[in-house]
């Protein structure tokens, strides 16, 4: 008798059309059935099965029924299945369908080998904390509250010269911002957008939240690191026109004027499955070409 | 018998709506007419007089009159004002109506010696290099004309992740950037925009156009300083969906796929008057608080 | 009758021959014993009153028998006072004789009121971590162990061309540095020397060391912030000629080849009393001159 | 008959010990001479010839007989060959012996093919600027004038904590630096050390200098490109006990306390052979890794 699986449905979440999948899916829908595991799949995964999408459900329904995400896709694909998962305390089994990704970490080549680990209850979890970010309505009421796996992000409108806001942590005034914009990032969102913007790389495990400022006016206007369970709050300043608040780099909002923005820790942290082989430190000599020059 | 005036007709250009205007202008007025000098001036400035706008003109009918420009306002204004100056040659003497700026380097107390000296011919002028800038439609359509004195940005728009660009010289491929943006600037424009996204400063005597990238993902972007013979282009990818070309931080236009954006240095250079008694250097150390920690 | 003072003998620590040392010396050792407390005190701060330094003790006697540190003078006073009160547990008082500083953030206005909040038990106190650093001799014996407040640099001689590294963090391989330098720094050296190397601004709780790459030949080398707990080993390659460790910018050791250096948190935290009404970022704002420009 | 030949005497400079230098040397010699040209060698080249170093000539020496110079190598033996080479105005034809250099063009393919051109006269040269670096004794006196093709540096001693210096242009104060060290370097040089100290990459066809503090105390201190027809002093403060001036990388003087630094632009300029079909930017992609992420 084999021994008791320890996820018995799993959701599959798949980035839209890589040519990959329909050389994938359809032997991995099988080889999870013959062990025993239940498949649910998006619209983009059923695309890789004939006929097109007849047994697929909504990526929510998924989340709410299964015990685990597989993930096929890039970064991208994370960062929205991550907005499923997390809430309901699922993790993620992220499988990279083009080059290495910073959370994508398992290749295409690991794939059975990694559900036999994950099936088996071998696999090695990485809690990443998310941040819960709301927009403060100028009259008050507090909306579009959502976490993020990377980072919150408010830019200038396209047309707009600046943005010039106040950063104020536990209630407290920390200092006044001109600038293009301000990232305000998780450990993990450190080496997506915030590296762009010359933020350091913070390491998964230190419990901080980075603050990087975009195209700062001050010269001395640098990243700074605070402690996790800082409230933090974003005012804009009456000169500030138009504002754009953008999370993980997928859902935009345009602030109407008079609207703060509260960002804090999450409750839930999100499970991300990841080798047991490869380091954090691994992943991003790689990504970032250390030591080849 | 007096010596001939250098300049017989001065336009007035001014920011809207300083409070020190008001008190400035009038007498100004007076000022010049006594000395036999014609004094021509914009909206703004004939808000100052009363009755409001009555004699007032527009800026370029009065840039087509005049000899020169008398600019009362901050590095906006005198942007604005280089649009009209440029093209008829005629030199802009730039007088702060708030702090320092880069370019308004006169304050309120030096204003009627400053008049003094150029009227004698005695003024100190700074030829700056503008960037013209032009937009070739993917019909192949050159549109939207345009020179500048600081900086020529294509940006993504807001809601967009990134753009992606091929940057040519001379017709040869130089590299492709993936980013939130670009900025070709003057050396004028290097203590502007492009300082804030970690430019250098050259100094306007330098022959050289500033390439800096806005958050480029490749961490080994840097800034490039080629000469200012260089005849720049810009092309976008199939990937980019939304690119907005900013001239000087005032004027923008919505890029549509395909199009390009060809960068060259302006046959016109402005003539700008400054005071004889203060450096490129001192203005900067003022302005970057050099040397004060 | 008085109630019990906290602290019985406070040692006196100040920094050679500040002017304003004369006037405010004796006075203060005069307001102490009045309240009974059993001052002692170096030889700089001896000088201060006549007959010079007879009754000065060394630091390291005056550490073992006081209950807490006044030091005044600097930053640079404050981390030669740390090496002697942190391994004794012994709280710091830094009274700023010059302008304001990151560590010595009481003024000399402050001075009196600061001790009296201090005798009554009312101070208020910052935990800040140390680093413990240990050269590890190529014959394996572990020498230099000392503990530092700002940061650890292990820096190229002055005429070689760079050193060539290996950073290991828990035994793992993280990555090679071809660079002038290394800085390992704690949250509080954040604002010290890895700001001029381009290091983030990591407030005090968070739990980290960060890891500043001095002039890195690799361009996309960027400063890393790991947890505090990890062990931070440097390896130096064969071509690496000439390494200086240079400790809180006080202590320099010329490593031999084969040498390593280990650093880990380490197991005495410093206990600086700061004012309750000034907080981190307002000192910040204040040192880095923000929302100024 | 056969055309006449451009160059008549050719002489080789060669790194040290390279491990092709055997198998490339010996053919290189024989091959010379079949055409009719005289070569002449340093030391180094004629250890790569048996019996060792028998007709070598001090470097010196080659080029002053020279018409001239191969040199087999890396960018480090192109610096010290233009110390030979600049004065007398003889180019350089510059052949890598490991991976691709900034100035080390030619791959060891293309060696033969390289010398057929120059040879004929089909030559692509660039012409590059040297700078003129003179260490003024506090005495007055003018020593050790020497012209470097990347940079002069001066640097803090191994154990001071920074230098304080002024830079001077055109004999008028510019600003106080609080830094590691100061590089002033030429274009060519922007693409050496200045880049690892944050500087922009500067065109060879810019006729400007690039001044890059390392590790400024004054967050606000950046690059800064002049024309390259200013005089720059640096004289360092009081408070500065050891400041140590490289040229190259590869000569380094101890300054006395009041020495100061002049640099100029030189006389002389390197002509420096490059591969007619290589341009300076695919050079530079290929360094830096540009587009490949």
């Amino acid at each position: 008798m084999p021994a008791a699986l320890k996820y018995k449905t799993i959701g599959l979440f798949s980035r839209p059309r890589p040519t990959a999948l329909a050389e994938v899916v359809p032997h991995l829908l099988k080889w999870l059935k013959d062990r025993g595991v239940t498949p649910l799949y998006d619209s983009e995964t059923a695309c890789a099965v004939e006929p097109c999408e007849r047994n697929s459900l909504e990526r929510s329904e998924i989340a709410r029924q299964a015990d685990m995400l597989l993930v096929l896709g890039g970064d991208g694909t994370i960062l929205a299945a991550t907005r499923e998962a997390a809430p309901r305390g699922i993790p993620i089994l992220p499988i990279n369908l083009g080059g290495l990704g910073f959370l994508t970490s398992f290749t295409l080549e690991e794939l059975y080998p990694a559900i036999e680990d994950v099936l088996a209850g071998r696999e090695t979890v990485s809690e990443r904390v998310l941040l819960c970010v709301e927009r403060i309505h100028h009259n008050g009421q507090r909306l579009a509250v959502q976490s993020v796996l990377n980072e919150a992000v408010v830019h200038k409108g396209s047309l707009a010269r600046m943005i010039e806001l106040e950063l104020h942590i536990d209630s407290a005034f920390v200092c006044r911002y001109r600038s293009d914009g301000l990232i305000v990032a998780t450990p993990t969102g450190s080496t997506a957008y915030s590296l762009s913007a010359a933020g350091p790389i913070v390491h998964p495990a230190v419990e901080a939240i980075l603050i990087t400022p975009i195209c700062p006016h001050t010269l001395s206007d640098r990243p700074v690191v605070v402690p996790d369970n800082s409230k933090i709050e974003l005012r804009f300043s009456e000169h500030t026109s138009e504002v754009v608040l953008t999370l993980d780099g997928q859902i935009g909002v345009q602030l109407e004027k008079g609207d703060r923005v509260s960002i804090t820790r999450a409750a839930q942290r999100l499970k991300l499955i990841h080798p047991a082989n490869k380091t954090y430190f691994e992943i991003l000599r790689s990504k970032l070409k250390w030591g080849e020059a």
